[in-house]
This record gives structure tokens, sequence and C-alpha cells, in this order.
């Protein structure tokens, strides 16, 4: 069994090199700078430790892992045209070092070089594999849509959001650990409770994400602090408030969010804690761990075949950065 | 056996529905429309002929030949915003009927949907299938970006506009005949010999194409003459012109390119004709259709089933719109 950061080091030692081909170099050098860019490969990561909980991690989950990785990358490349992003890990994204075309272009090749990958698995489980990538590539679509979707709205409640994330961010993890778990050949008990111990991560993570923006010390977390409270972000956070504000509070609130007066972080601030927003945030946070956690617990599996996952989905939710 | 239009009408009756979930509407909507302004369906039929040569259409070759018309909208979709087109088929586009991030997706989960076809068929069949399937995906996008290259270069050979319009064009052709093929059970020699005669028809189909836009008769061709000269749209015709004309023909050329005089056009064709392009082009379409027909002929599948892809590779060439 393998640690994260020992998989991350053997990750990297196999996926760090050039997964395209030489030429035309206009369209496939942003693709090995966007990949250059690393991150932190969390998703394949979580692929493999499923894939360790039934074996040694087969040759079969290197390449699905990668397939993850590339498909990661590829909605990063697209989302950043979408928002109109400058910046990504702090360096220029493809379409700001490049231009739009190419951005659009490199994306979508990188999303059939991941089908590429998927193609070289054993044909007795590509069907299945194949089945669960596609509809959660395409389920990560339709959250991005509604994320679109929801930033022309003043009417989100808490329940579309936590739809939104789940499809945004969390199936892709919950994918992650099935897929791992399908090449491990998991029973369907054990990778049923993988996926929903998946989608748990990754509501926590998204939760300790918007807490960190507005609580978070700023030097740990390398980000102005309120930032998506400066953006009008819709967050777990600004939700919550908005649900459980009196009508005072709310008033005021809808005030701030209009304006851009230069205490608005400070005074958005001081509603959520008066509504409590930042201890209820911690709470349902570590409600979603918890749940993972039970996940992990009920699963067939020795316990200290576990103890990685749990492990990494303890150290996520407890990240400052 | 069908001819294309009976093949075109099964089709049709199985692909004019929905290929998408109901929700959520504001993705999914702009997917229903751009397939509801339909095509000629030409790369489809070319996968169904081409399984029909070896029996009877199988349920496979009817998923396949879905995902081939669906990755072929998915780049229609993405080629639009890159060419900042406003009209596809008389309607507004994508994006202009939209805007270009739901495009951008509309178009990604497009792709994601052709490979979900894919996931259907026969597991003894889908490596192959998906491989084929992927490699050319990938090309069609390297075309693209050479396309997108070379409008910025004044110095595109001819050699290397015909690698880019393979890429582009052709490959998508040869792959819908190659996967029906294998999908029939076709012998390696059988398959390869679809595959050549679909980068011919390829080729042929773009000469028409370029012949057209510049000789062709407006009132049966529907656009206006001269719109890739009005563009100087690097074309077969162009190229060819720039390399055999004479070194004051050549720099009147270059001197009708730079500027947007009323009667460009006219001049321009005047110099094409000079150099004989109107004559050659012609001929270089029909050894593209000769060459094609004769890689039908050397296939080894009785002759009476292989006269409706040779009836379709005809009329293509000779179409006047």
């Amino acid at each position: 069994m393998h640690t994260f950061e020992e998989l991350s080091a053997l990750f990297s030692e196999k996926f760090d090199k050039s997964h395209f081909p030489d030429t035309p170099r206009t369209l496939y050098e942003p693709n090995d700078y966007f990949l250059s860019l690393g991150g932190k490969r969390l998703r394949p990561i979580l692929c493999l430790m499923a894939n360790e909980l039934f074996g040694k991690i087969s040759s079969d989950a290197w390449q699905v892992a990668a397939a993850i990785e590339l498909f990661h990358n590829f909605t990063l490349i697209h989302d950043d045209i979408m928002d109109k992003a400058p910046l990504r890990r702090g360096k220029p994204t493809v379409h700001t070092k490049y231009n739009e075309s190419t951005a659009l272009l490199a994306g979508d090749v990188m999303l059939i070089r991941a089908y590429q990958y998927i193609g070289t698995i054993d044909v007795t489980l590509i069907q299945r594999i194949l089945h669960l990538f596609s509809h959660t590539a395409a389920e990560v679509c339709e959250g991005q849509q509604l994320d679109m979707d929801f930033e022309q709205r003043a009417d989100v409640t808490f329940d579309e959001y936590l739809t939104m994330i789940t499809q945004k961010t969390s199936v892709l993890l919950a994918a992650s650990l099935q897929l791992g778990g399908i090449l491990g050949g998991g029973s369907l008990g054990n990778l049923d409770l993988l996926y929903q111990a998946g989608k748990k991560i990754g509501l926590a993570f998204q939760m300790q994400d918007d807490y960190l923006d507005a609580f978070g010390n700023p030097e740990k977390f390398g980000k102005q602090a309120g930032g998506d409270i400066l953006a009008n972000k819709k967050t777990f956070l600004l939700l919550r408030a908005l649900e459980t504000a009196t009508r005072g509070q709310k008033e005021e609130l809808d005030h701030l969010l209009r304006g851009n007066e230069p205490e608005k972080v400070n005074k958005v601030l001081k509603i959520y804690r008066d509504c409590k927003v930042d201890e209820w945030a911690l709470e349902l946070k570590s409600r979603f761990l918890s749940e993972a956690l039970q996940h992990f617990d009920d699963m067939a599996v020795v316990s200290k075949r576990k103890a990685p996952l749990i492990e990494l989905a303890q150290q996520l939710v407890k990240r400052e950065h």
C-alpha cells in the first residue's frame, strides 16, 4: 500500500511526459504547457488508492488515472475560457498565453487523448469504464452550465447549489474512486460505497474552499481573503446566510452585494458571523467528512488497506490552503 | 442494399430525436437546436454503406453512424466559434443564438455523447473502433489548427494545404467508411482500400467546393461567387495559381489579395483562367475520383454490393451546390 505522497511521486514519474505527438506544435505545445503547471493530481491518486484497496495497482489503473487527469485538465482549460480567467496556478491560462481558438482546440484534443487512454484497457472492463467515465464527463459539463446559469440568477436555493457543486466537483472525485474500484474487481456494494464517499469528500472539499476564502488566514491561504465576496460569487456561505438572515440582515446583505464599498468584505463577514454561518460551515464540513469516513468504514475490505484513503480524506478537509 | 436516399431516410428515422437528457435545458436545448438544422448526413451514410458491403447493416453500425454524426456536429459547433461564423445552413450558429460559453460546452457534451454511442457496441470490436475513432478525432483537430495557422502565413505550399485538407476533411470520410467496414468484418485489405477511397473522395469533394466557389453558377451554388477570393482564403485554386503564375501574374495576384477593389473577384478569376487553374482543378478532381473508384474496384467484394458507394462518390463530386 502507498501513501498519498508515494503515489504522487509514482504517478508523476509516469505522467510527467508529453502525452501528445510532436506536431503540430501550435496545437500540442499549449497542452504540454498546461500540464506542466502541475496540480495536486488528487483525482488520479484517488483512482489508484481505490484500486489498491483490492490488491496490487493494475496497469489499467495507471492508464485510467492518466485519463482522469487529462479529463480534469480539459475541463480547466475550457472553464478558464468561459470564466475569462487570466491565471491558473499563478501562470497565464492557455487562452491568455496563446489565444481562445487554440485553447478551445487544445481542450478538445486533451479530452480525446483521455479517451485514447481508456481505449487501451482490458476489453472485459472497457465498457463499464467507458460508461462511467462518459456519464461523469457529461455531468461535469452540466454542472459547469448550471454554475454559469446561477451567475445570472438572484434566487438560487441552497439545494440547487448543492446539486451544481455535486455535478461540477463531486462526481469526478466519486467516479475516480469507483473507476479504480471497478478495475480492482470490487464488489457492487464496495463500488457504491466508494462512489458515495467520493461525493461526500467533494462536498467537504468545496465547503472548505468556501470557508477558507472567507475566514481563512490570507497568509496561509495565499489568496486575498474575501475574494468570493468581492466577486459576489454564490457559495455555500452566502446561500446559507441568505436563507437564515433576519429581514434586516438580508436587506443589508442585498445592499452590500449590489455595491462595492471599501468595507464590503468585513461587513459581509460580520453578517456571516452574526448568522453563525462560520460555525455552520465547519459543522457541515465535518458531517460530510464523517459520512465519507463511514462509507469507507462500511466497505468489506481489510481495515489496514483503507488507511491511505482515510488519511487522504482527513488531510484534504483539514488543509489551510 | 440501399441507395443514399434510402439510407438517408432510414438514418433520419433513427437519428432525428433528442440525443440528450431533458435538463439542464440551457445546455441541451442548443444541442437539439443545432442537430435540427440537419445536413446531408454524408459521414454516417458512408459508414452504413461500407457496413452493407459485407452483409446486413448491423445494429452496431447504426450506433457508430450516430457517433460519427455527433462528432461531426461537435466539430462544426466549435469551428463556428473559432471562425466567428454567424450562420450555419442559413441559421444562426450556436454561439450567435446563445453565447460562446454555451456553444463551447454544448460542443464538449456533443463529443462526449458520441463516445457514449461508441461505448454501446460489441465488446469484441470496441477497442478497434475506439482506436480509429479517437485517432481520427485528434487528426481533425490537428487539421483545424493547421487551417488557423495557415491564415497567418503567406508561404503555405500546395503540399501543406493538401495535408491540412486531408486531416481536416478527408480522414473523417475515410474513417467513416473504415469504421463501417470493421463492423462488417471486412478483411484488412478491404479496410485499407475503404480508407484510401475515403481520403480521395474527401479531396475530390474539397476540390469541387473550391472550384464551385470560384467558377460555379451562383444561382445553383446558392452562395456569392468568389466568396473565397473576397476572404483571401487559401484554396486549392489560389495555391495552384501562386505556384504556376508568371512573375507578372504573381505580382498582380499579390496586389489584388492585399486590396479590396470592386473588380477583385473578376480580376483574380481572370488570372486563374490564364493560368488554366480551372482546367487543372477539374482534372485533379477527376483524378481523385478515379483513384477512389479504383480503390472500390480493387475491393474483394461482390460487384453489385459496391454500386451504392460508387454512385454516391460520383454524385458527390458532380454536385453543383
